[in-house]
Parts: structure tokens; C-alpha cells; sequence
């Protein structure tokens, strides 16, 4: 079947997508509070990034994502430093603000236009979102591993009130 | 600022969110072909199931979701059992052009209506496919780990092609 076959018609709500990305947000934050604050940024399995490493970067495409999409202007993304843990989650807390205070500000149709986010990833906006959303299930799974390598049994994945 | 302030503008295509998920499927599909034979369902860590189990699990519920959102008969999920690695990548495939082959058979407006996966879990259709995405996403970032642990890199994770 080819792919001229598949209808275009909208599926998926704004205010949908929204909770859905801040479902997830809520279960990293989890995930980042079972690490003990002295692995957070020291445990690494081969060879890869600690999972608070991964947690930064989260940060820093999130919510400069946001203020791209809804100004039209990127902002430059930070440099990904080691920080305490609990101020990866005072940044995380201030972040969920933030997403919440901008999203009904997304312009109407943005999301079916496409933005070079950063500069340099060229999209569709609600591609640019499910990138970073996955990209966060992506990295929030690899710290699954982390910490069952560690003995600590993560949150559960379908729990996310 | 309230939930109420946030449209319930639809703003994902049907057809993108097809593409997003068969690509997803295409990455998973290489991350199982990485996997060397005799480790797919025997490495592990920390207590975890092989990633050969994972990759069963999705195939068990990708394919009879579809089914189940198309026809609103939902078929048992079939019980997890290993296999050869070549029966797993034979099974994904033939579930990529299942899935291709019942998408556009998806009834308007379905993606609105809430249905029971499974006689199991209640969700509004569009939530219940990017549940499938998202556990599949989550899976594979444990997989990723299991190959850094085995010496070997994963294929690119922005790479869907």
C-alpha cells in the first residue's frame, strides 16, 4: 500500500501532546530522583554518559525548544555541565513551568510549519516536539539500565501522573 | 497557567504519524540486527529481561493494537517466546507492512474515540498508539545499553531512514 493512501487529517490535540510530554517529564523527574546523588554523575556503563549528563541535555532542548518555536527565536543552547541534584531538579521544576507557561502561546498552525530548530535541525514543529519528547524516553530508558545495574527498581513506565 | 488555557487545536497528521512510527520501527529493526546471535536472548543487566524478549514484546502488541483500532476486535496477545534472530527481523518485517497495510483502514475521527486495549487498557485511541511508540522508544534506549556493554555502537538514534 503506498503511502499517497495514508490520510493527512489531524489526530492528535494540542492540549494532548502537552499532557502526554508533561506525563513523561514527570517519570524523568522520578528516574532522576532514584539515583543516589553521589552516581547521578559518576555511574556510566560502557563507556556511555552518566544519566545525569543526559538529564542536562534534556534541559537544554526542552525548554529553549519552546521559546524557539513560540518567538521565532532560538536561543543558543547551554553548555552541559554537572550540577547537584537537586538543582538538575529545581532546573527540571523551573522547566515544567516554563513548557506550561509558553505552549497555549504556540502560535496557531506553528505546528504544521517548519523551523530550523537551533539553527540547524530543519522540521515540521510537532516533528521538532516528538523529537525532543522521544529523545527523552530514549535517554530516560538507558538510565533504566543504569539503575537496575545499581540495585534500585526505576518507577514504573506506564505511571505517569 | 491553567490545562484550560491550552487549545485542543489537532495538530498531528495521520500520515506523519505513521511515518514517525515506521521509523522508529526501521531504527528498533537495526538495533535487533546489531545484536550479535547468541547474545539477542541471553545478555543482560541487572535482572533484566534479554533485549530478543523486548523486541518480542513489541511485536506483540504493535501489530494487534492495529487490529484492534481497525476492527475493534482485539486479538490475545500472544505469549513472549524466544526465537532465532532471523524469525525475530522475519516477524518485524511482515508487522512493517501489516501495519502499513491497516493504517489508512483506520475509520475517521477513530483516533478521537476511546477504546480498551486488550480489554485491558482504556485510552483515547491517539494516546494508545504513542503508548506503543513511546515503549518501544523506551526498550530500545535500554537495548543501546546492553550493545555499549557489549562493545558495540548502536545505529545513530536520529537516524530513521
Amino acid at each position: 500500500m503506498s503511502a499517497a493512501a495514508v490520510s493527512s487529517e489531524l489526530v492528535i490535540p494540542s492540549d494532548a501532546l502537552l499532557k502526554h510530554w508533561q506525563g513523561h517529564r514527570g517519570l524523568t523527574r522520578r528516574v532522576i530522583a532514584a539515583f543516589p546523588d553521589d552516581q547521578l554523575f559518576s555511574f556510566s556503563i560502557g563507556g556511555m554518559r552518566p544519566f545525569g549528563m543526559m538529564a542536562i541535555e534534556l534541559l537544554s532542548i526542552g525548554p529553549p525548544m519552546m521559546q524557539g518555536i513560540v518567538t521565532g527565536e532560538w536561543p543558543q543552547r547551554r553548555e552541559d555541565v554537572a550540577c547537584p541534584k537537586e538543582d538538575v531538579l529545581r532546573r527540571w521544576d523551573e522547566a515544567t513551568a516554563l513548557i506550561d507557561e509558553l505552549w497555549p502561546r504556540i502560535p496557531a498552525g506553528r505546528f504544521q510549519e517548519t523551523m530550523t530548530a537551533f539553527g540547524q535541525y530543519p522540521g515540521k514543529v510537532h516533528d521538532l516536539l516528538l523529537y525532543a519528547i522521544d529523545n527523552e524516553i530514549h535517554h530516560r530508558g538507558e538510565g533504566y539500565v543504569y539503575l537496575r545495574a545499581l540495585g534500585i527498581e526505576p518507577p514504573a513506565f506506564y505511571d505517569r501522573g
